[in-house]
């Protein structure tokens, strides 16, 4: 992997001076246009110590408008991001449509280091790999392009900075012993960054491995690869588009249920018996009950620093707001926040989607509820047609893999469907329509989606199908029945909380 | 997962007839513009015991031009098939483009079964699960349509269903204490399946989970299911093939060098001592002392079982086949095989790039020599413009899978890139065009291919650098001196063996 380079490359003097003076304006130019474009550009830089990483991105600061990039050096995260799942904190730096986001190292870093150290397994490193690769996936399908650089220095190369450096009196302090205990590692860690290399080059997002023998010809060819790829990439939307528009004229997308549930026309909802009901009495036992058991959990959660996560989905006028409320009264104000999801607002919208969710996630022992969720994507936008259908399609695995890393950084998620059948549906409306202080509940939109209601539950069962998996498993509450459904939201919680503590 | 499946569906008799009548010249017609299409079409039926598998694809063969089709059962490997990869009798079984081919079961079958049974460790599991979905993109990369579905059963109607065939005299025959030995592993299963199928449901090849209930609603849906997904790939091939044309009328792809080797212009292959020679005496000694470790090596390797393949690539009037020559001299004649590989002919364009390949793969312990060989696509392939962009950089992954396989299956693999400059080339050329019985060795393509050196030099670089892995480093063999040549060769090949016995 690491042989091509080591060949000894190298730009002259005269050369680099005539080929930047060409490049530097081309940069310019790309980079005026990408401001533009409806996409980012991510750009990592890795590779060994004493590689030159620092020195090329400064030169490439110079040639660029650095106010259009944003440069990041994450090295160990701190106590803030460490309490939550491991990409909150390259999610929090994507850079933006538009923009250039630098990662001096990124997702990769800490599998190579951590698997070189022998600190985590062989299966956990392959793991990992796997979520390196699917992030940057979800990144690339989203448009962004992403250059990865890998600057290399053979182990002779690197003996011989490391002795240079010592003989020289003014730089002999930037040896320190740890610069040679890395040495001895060497051949380690070459052999566990080989791996991973080969592990996360993809179509989507090869390494460019990067022979760290000469600056020049390190800052030209990275130069040179990002000026390339922002053009190609420009193009490449434009014919997608028009790709795109021609097949929209050719064969407008009928809105089609699932075939799983077209032939029979019954969904997993169909199944829900919605005659469920309590009596008040026990109601109000069971309540009294719960929102204790709910008290005593969360606190005990929060001073373990167990976070939990409560989304709630369900059709309009299902009875959603009334269940958070019972549930936000057994917990104590300072330690829960409800994030109300709508459609994406313009700054989101230059994001992946995942990202308004990745944000809003609090640190260790926080209780979250979600007042609708990022199931939009696979239930309004796929319905509604808002986003294309790759787009909701690709959603269900970018969703598993969201919640596998919430869940495996100690998160209760429990994920809620709150159900009701259409009749219970009018006579809902019906009343808010009629009475003065609920009629802001109820708009013209709402009475709009009740007509697709078959798309919906088709879009539901495909939800459910998707995404309820065995380490996030969907309840559906059958909330026909007030009483019935709030009951068995807050047992629910309470049961996945006890059965995590 | 498999929640959204166990609702009780099912679809009246009158409606099937109405259905049925109405889908079958659909379906029909949908065959038909397949056989002249460019892909094939991939069906996938996977579940649980006495879910209706067979009765659903006998149904369906009813429906369809049965000569088009082809059905496999694949269980337990043969002894031939054991000997190869395992994936082997999966490429052994593609339908060519136009065609379809219906997989009861299929490469996801083993690592379910065997997890389940505890027989493979969770690493490995998810290993073979990487391993599925690899093998899946590249065939719907290559534009297979691949349609997979998972019947279910619920526990409780597993359990009803063998309960009633036990009370029925004529079918107690049927129920076998194995068929109760499953039942008992039945959550076990379900669990493990629910996870391979959560990791394999890609954007490109999504899982259906199909409910076993009613045997009208199964066969109506995977019909209805398979006659709009190739409708559906026939006009989106339509719109990809105008987009791309459009794009080659708008940016005509430019012949580039890969951006590492352009700025300082040199490849892996600037790097080589070509001055490296040997006397006449040496290169004598040293053959013969090679050629019986050969020889002794390969019938060791033989009789262990385990396989060898060389792979020759370089360029032209390298002096492959002299190489080649003093290897199977070593070896006795009905233990190896040459292949030579030439551009793919007409049946073989219609499977994926690598199933050439594949099927000329030995059993265990066969000594295989690829005179040129997969690299085809990443080498000529790409810098005549033969493929996509698209293709050749997929090519890379694809290969390094492909390797993986040949490695973990006990195979020696040996890659040797045999190189000369420029000037030898050419003395070798007119040497040949020269001499009477040489002459038929070269050709005006060798000529034109000369001019393009920089570019397949270019090439070359990118496949070391992304195929050279861990598991099957490249050897570069300096060539100018045919005696050094084709010791280091020799020398190369047996030092593998060596090690690996």
């Amino acid at each position: 992997m690491f042989e091509a380079a080591e060949v000894g490359r190298s730009v002259n003097k005269e050369d680099y001076i005539r080929d930047v003076a060409e490049l530097r304006p081309r940069l310019l130019d790309a980079q005026m246009a990408l401001r533009n474009a409806d996409f980012p550009l991510l750009i990592i830089i890795g590779g060994v110590d004493g590689a030159g990483k620092g020195e090329t991105v400064n030169t490439l600061l110079e040639w660029l408008d650095p106010r259009y990039v944003e440069t990041f050096a994450l090295t160990a995260p701190s106590d803030e991001e460490a309490e939550r799942p491991p990409y909150y904190r390259f999610w929090k730096a994507l850079p933006p449509k538009g923009k250039i986001g630098i990662f001096f190292g990124g997702w990769h870093t800490a599998p190579i280091v951590e698997r070189a150290q022998r600190h985590i397994r062989r299966d956990e490193f392959e793991r990992q790999l796997n979520e390196v690769a699917a992030f940057e996936r979800q990144l690339v399908s989203d448009g962004a392009v992403l250059l990865k650089f890998w600057m290399h220095l053979s182990k002779d190369r690197q003996r011989k900075r490391l002795r240079s450096l010592e003989k020289d009196k003014q730089q002999r302090w930037r040896v320190t012993p740890a610069d040679w205990a890395h040495f001895e590692m060497y051949d380690r860690f070459a052999e566990v960054s080989a791996h991973a290399l080969r592990r996360t080059s993809t179509v989507e997002a090869p390494w460019t491995v990067l022979e760290a023998s000469c600056r020049r010809y390190q800052t030209l060819t990275v130069g040179q690869t990002i000026e390339r790829a922002i053009h190609q990439q420009l193009s490449a939307r434009v014919t997608q588009r028009n790709a795109t528009a021609e097949a929209a004229v050719q064969a407008p997308e009928p809105q089609a249920l699932p075939p799983t549930v077209e032939a029979a026309n019954i969904t997993i909802l169909s199944s829900l018996d919605l005659s469920k009901a309590l009596p008040a009495d026990e109601y109000d036992d069971r309540m009294q009950q719960a929102q204790g058991d709910l008290n005593r959990l969360a606190r005990k959660a929060a001073k373990r620093g167990v976070s939990t996560v409560v989304v709630f989905e369900g059709v309009d006028a299902a009875g959603k707001g009334g269940a958070i409320r019972r549930i936000t009264s057994a917990l104590d104000a300072r330690q829960y926040r409800i994030v109300p999801v709508a459609a994406p607002d313009q700054e989101e919208r230059r994001y992946p989607y995942l990202w308004r969710f990745w944000r809003r996630l609090g640190r260790g022992g926080t209780f979250t509820i979600f007042d609708r969720s990022w199931y939009g994507r696979v239930l309004v936008e796929r319905v509604e047609g808002f986003c294309s259908v790759a787009d909701w399609q690709r959603a269900y695995a970018e969703i598993n893999d969201f919640e596998e890393q919430l869940t495996r950084r100690k998160t209760v998620l429990v994920k809620l469907w709150l159900h009701i059948d259409q009749d219970e549906q009018l006579r809902r409306f019906t009343e808010r329509a009629e009475t003065p202080w609920k009629r802001f509940k109820i708009t013209d939109e709402d009475w709009r989606n009740r007509q697709k209601w078959p798309l919906y539950a088709g879009a539901v069962n495909d939800m459910i199908e998707r995404t309820s998996t065995e380490i996030a498993p969907w309840t559906l509450v059958e909330s026909n029945d007030k009483r019935f459904a709030r009951i068995k939201v807050l047992e629910t919680v309470a049961a996945a909380l006890q059965q995590a503590l």
